[in-house]
């Protein structure tokens, strides 16, 4: 998928200054997903290829999640509570309701914020100078690329692909527009 | 941790009489467990060691939910809806309100989860016959059995030694008692 808006120029420059901040985000990112892929595991196990698909997404950002935690001990950073990502949460309001609509939305917004969150951590792996941290982000931001097909491709299990393309776009439009609202933040999204 | 009452004899024989359909009761009970590793985690980032340790649980609970549904695709099982595992929901109403014993319940409770869960599938590993099968529930079993143990020792970070022995051991006869309330299920619990 093709989001409608890249990143401001702005947002790297402040992601790198402030990285610690953006590390503590990231992780409560991984745990959300990989919290989002049990959900969607435990809400459509009827879908086929689903309940598969997600046990190892989840663990894939479970992984993840572990991998991030380690980096934060090492520069003696801690987890802290979770203040939220208006990012999603504004997103998740174009969830529509109705079992049916909102099964497939559910999918695609999942989707479009694993392709934000790859275009952000390749945004850091090309900024990062550490080669560590760059080769770490590198994989991750690759593997995050993975993802927001396979949502892709869930979708269309459950609806014809002409329905699921002018969905993607209907809500690849209203990401295009959160994103221009919302203040850039210390923060992946 | 010991428990109270042991596995009645009879649950081993219904269990593999009818062992596809604790098959599928066991892949939710690892959602079940790794959803709740992550809910720990959000819940309780100030324990020390906690996020790591439940990071890792969590994507060694998704592990073992992808090698269940694997089994399951394999005999031709499908995942379908939770229909809710009464055990654990026996257990939770003893989780005391109030933050502090609340956390502290919570722990012990997912402790003695994981200590009824290594009894039932290190009893599945001795009845089974398949050696594929076997193998895969021997190694389930000593998975959980290193969990409970996490549980207890992530408890002991909060309170001290004594308090967590004393409530562990209220914990534990509760459990008992609602064992013997609940009728055999061909279920893992």
């Amino acid at each position: 998928m093709e989001l409608k808006q890249p990143t401001s120029p702005d947002w790297l420059p402040l992601a790198l200054s402030r990285f610690d901040e953006v590390l503590i985000d990231h992780a409560h990112c991984e745990k959300k997903a990989a919290a989002n892929a049990l959900s969607l595991l435990q809400s459509y196990p009827e879908i086929p290829g689903l309940p598969a698909h997600m046990a190892r997404l989840a663990r894939e950002e479970c992984a993840h999640l572990a991998k991030v935690l380690q980096l934060m001990n090492a520069r003696g950073l801690v987890l802290g509570r979770d203040g939220g990502d208006p990012y999603a949460q504004g997103l998740l309001t174009h969830v529509r309701h109705g079992a049916g609509p909102r099964r497939l939305d559910r999918l695609l917004v999942a989707g479009i914020i694993e392709a934000r969150s790859h275009e952000r951590l390749a945004l850091l792996a090309q900024g990062l100078t550490d080669p560590k941290l760059k080769s770490l982000y590198q994989e991750l931001a690759l593997s995050e690329d993975g993802h927001q097909r396979l949502f892709v491709r869930l979708a269309e299990q459950i609806e014809d692909k002409a329905s699921v393309d002018a969905r993607l776009e209907q809500l690849l439009e209203a990401e295009g527009a959160l994103l221009r609202t919302l203040p850039l933040r210390a923060a992946v999204h």
